[in-house]
């Protein structure tokens, strides 16, 4: 008899349930049945509480296309890991105790950069831990590929497209928030996908002069409309020149919600055109995953299942160059996946005319 | 030959194509090709300048799934009307000329309560105009629906879809807010399709101390998330009693931008909950046309065309209890059709459990 | 305590659980909860054996995007309900009984004309039966609207929509059968919506000459492509005019799959034209309800549960003229709603010129 | 002032107005608009009678979204290349002829493999060609991924969600007929998408034996309904060891329009239960391009073009190991790129529990 915990970390995605679906799949049909699977409730809450539901293949029969998690999620920051909860238990103490007392053999953890570090300090307790690579962002240092992205940026996209019918019928700037406080993986995806004129990232600081040049070369050839992406965490050369502590206390006293709404203005300041913001938010996490995303997935949970039926542990279960593979959790905890300014996409988006703002 | 016009006025919406496709093909159908169709560019001001766009059934052999309008479109406000514009033309004269000029038998005119207004001035001073109700917001007097409504709705509701796989995973209270300044029909409608929780609408003003015991019933029996639908112009019941100007004073002193934001803040102080706020904003009216709009744009379309062709004038094309017909322009030009508080569907949403915080 | 049945009958449809949903939540509302639900098993074969599962408002939580029935369904022919089961089971005493030992207040039958027939049968046997229309055909008889109607006409467009952009790119004629064995409206409003040239439907008998010549007068204007849409249960002419049993024959004595193949061929011999089939068949059922289903899904599901809480049993929910009400059972069972060939919407079409091949 | 000249050549696709869009972005910024590109109509037809129309970035402003083609495109046998068209035309000198007329530095030619070959036919002719790979079907030699393919996926993967949830509420097996005759690229990543049972595939022919057990053993764990994909050319192994004549002739000899109505009949017979088909057919190469499609097809583009910028030509655009290259048209005309069945994906679908019948 196999027995397995399993937990979803973080920020929701679109793939939880469809990586969780072929994890235990795969499982069931390789020991023939012989599996007991827990799925640990709200994230690393689950575990520290010994709060769980016992998981069988008929749990996941209609959950491929559901997006969110069944077994819900929640952030635990590694930095406070050390610090008991409110209720006084130690943490990772109990965390371990609880995996023993279920006499687990493996402990499958589907989660992001903060969720690896703390998956990597349980197997540095020596838990058999595997960690699958879930994030919409993206930026997961080690894979190529995280589960969630292709879907945020098919929702993103379907933003800017359906803004463009508007914004060519009556001639305006539009300014679309997208996902991405650290990195702009899905806002350049989205961008180029969605035909934006200019798209802002945390990679490539940008100088708002070089934004409204860009904007008025777009209308100067004629077109009566534009499209800027903006990342949540796209920010100017002189706050990226910041200290982290002084840029963090400038977010802070925005009086406008958010980035995309400074640059609107200025730009409706310095071109006198109208421009109009939009912000999807979280429908960018949200809603079924595509295709693409629910294979991803679905190799992800195999590679995982495989791996625990092996013996293996202590990796994260990444892509790279278009492979399936295992890369050690120590060698990927805590470290983000940022976008190349010099890069093959974005080399091929300048080369398509797209404008950086730098 | 018959000789018409044609614009499009006032904010966009996703079946204006598929309704001027409708006009178009069925004059060319009926008078053998011999039409000549103008297109007025950017609403009224196309007509006030004399811009325009000659038209075939060909322009619109790929539209009907297009969003927005090949035309453009723009604002051209009725209270401005005998103002003269920045370069000094007198609007409606040199309406009235370009309509003689061109020698046009008829102009149709899609757009909302404001265009319809300036529709039927231009009837008053002796044009043969049909208006066709144009609008997202379904808030036109004189007919049970406008084209662009459903599209609206649905997008709305895909919004909320999409945001409830999150907030099922994360167990938040989520404030969505969705396009309605004066009247609600949108965010009534996709709230009953998304399965909100609370629904506030301009009709219907809303006591906050309300909302929060709905939100804190709604957790009460168990339900980790929940979903408050706020359509831009929610007020309170104190709002409400507001003389018109002040409550314009009041909401242009807002801090926050808009009165989700407001509304998320007061719940998340007085329930100690997470709360999240979505604003798809313009995407509501971008995209595809439905199914449903485009069959109800083409019936508008062709209903129109019928009209001219019989050479009946001065009317607004019309759908009551499901049966297409035509009502005078004077009628309904610049009345509003608001939600009855006591209607079928409000009470129908209410048998369900559904608040509206009063 | 209240104790209500609840079944879903023959075809399934997108809208069903939204509909079973709007019904227990609106009971349970205003029940404060006093309330059992017994959910029979594929539609009227748990009632005869009594197979049910118990149901709560949370089995509905997530639901209202789900097409299919979480119950399950089956088809139980009404001319055969006098006979018994391959087992012996006697079926209507059967059903009556096992209604009367659970002490049921109601049986809420959610299904189309046939199933309407078994639960006016039931009526008359002593149950309290309210009856929903469920069916994507609407070809229910004392109703304005089915729920599954607009959802099948979403899909149903979406296929022409996706099969256009080829028919554009390679200038062929398309042959896009949609479902409708007796009547029509699914190919009436998915061909209005989706744009078809041509539109054959059980109620108006074609001529394949007069096809031919529509398709030729599409391509003689110079258009590169021609779509046709036709009806599961298209018929000729001659077709027509058959006894109902010969033409019964026919349609079983064919070698092509069905009627589209065959109007593809004719077509292909007559105008030497490239033309391609496409049959989306099961898809038109399936997949998430859209928006305009689940308001109406949601409308009938509270009305009938009102008419249970008023003591009010043995009618069909309904919609007229944009209203919901209530028509008795014994009116509307085993009666077929057919497109009226004079009426408003094939008229609009035919001014359109879009032709019906007669 | 670069003159090139461009042409879409077999089955469309959804990305190819996206790819072109590219091109002619890239080498008009790149050119500062010194440039002039003639679009060929309907495939190498155009070329060969020099029918072209003039193409600017303007006519691409709209399509990104537009699935099809706005040059139009028709099939060219390579095998037919020395023939002489219908009246006469030596194709191959026409074709130079007509590059030469126009003084062009460079043709693109977006096209799949039967097209990649009268490509290279070309180059070996001394024109400068720079071959795009398109198709649905990734079938293309020398590159990982062709730009439709991941439309195709999605488009299929909706029809199969879409039927699930009939098929979950009736307890049915489906077949559905997924694109692919040689090659089963789409039929198994739709099939992993989409949670089919079973997936048959040209590469792996299929025992019906074996098709059978895996169908009784989804049923035997209690599962109501299963879902076969079956590609247009699934072939079984006795139809595998013909030779290419005789299978042709046995295919040929079919009285059921496909193979998947002869599977499901099969089934039907062997196993008793209700047995459905659907065939989605050309829905699967239209519509809008997905984001993942139009971000390769974007990258394509701007690949083409950069190399024809920097004077290199007679090469296909291609990415390997997820990264953009370029390799030499000789090396991959031709040629088609097959499953391996021993291969990552098939075997992570094995270990799934999915079946391939073998």
């Amino acid at each position: 008899m196999l027995r397995v915990g399993m937990l979803t970390s973080g920020g929701d995605c679109q793939a939880l349930n469809a990586t969780m679906r072929a994890i235990v799949k795969t499982l069931a049909y390789n020991t023939e049945g012989k599996l007991e699977v827990y799925g640990f409730l709200d994230g690393y809450q689950g575990l520290i509480r010994n709060r769980y539901t016992r998981l069988t293949q008929e749990d996941f029969a209609a959950t491929l296309t559901h997006g969110g998690t069944i077994l819900g999620t929640s952030r635990t920051p590694f930095k406070e890991l050390d610090e008991p909860t409110s209720d006084g238990i130690q943490k990772v103490p109990a965390m371990v105790a609880n995996y023993r007392k279920l006499k687990l053999d493996c402990l499958f953890m589907l989660g992001g950069n903060g969720s690896t570090k703390t998956a990597n300090r349980l197997r540095e307790e020596g838990l058999n831990v595997i960690a699958l690579p879930k994030t919409i962002d993206n930026d997961t240092w080690g894979t190529d590929m995280t589960f969630g992205f292709t879907s945020a940026v098919e929702v993103a996209t379907r933003c800017i497209d359906d803004i463009r019918t508007t914004a060519t019928s009556h001639g305006r700037v539009f300014v679309i928030e997208i996902m991405g406080h650290k990195v702009g993986w899905i806002p350049l995806y989205a961008g180029i996908a969605g035909g934006a004129d200019v798209i802002l990232i945390p990679e490539i600081p940008y100088d708002i002069d070089k934004v409204v040049d860009a904007i008025n070369e777009v209308h100067g050839d004629g077109e009566r409309y534009s499209i800027i992406v903006v990342a949540e965490g796209a920010r100017t050369k002189e706050e990226a020149s910041l200290s982290k502590k002084a840029y963090k206390a400038k977010v802070a006293a925005r009086v406008k919600p958010s980035v995309a709404y400074e640059i609107a203005e200025e730009i409706a300041r310095r071109t006198d055109r109208e421009v109009r913001v939009a912000v999807p938010g979280h429908t960018q996490r949200g809603g079924a995953p595509d295709a693409q995303d629910r294979i991803f997935a679905t190799q992800c949970g195999v590679e995982a299942a495989m791996g625990c039926l092996e013996g293996k542990f202590g990796f994260m279960v990444s892509q790279k160059k278009g492979k399936m593979c295992r890369v050690p959790l120590e060698d990927v905890a805590g470290k983000l996946k940022y976008i190349d300014p010099d890069g093959e996409v974005v080399r091929e988006a300048r080369a398509l005319g797209i404008s950086f703002g730098d």
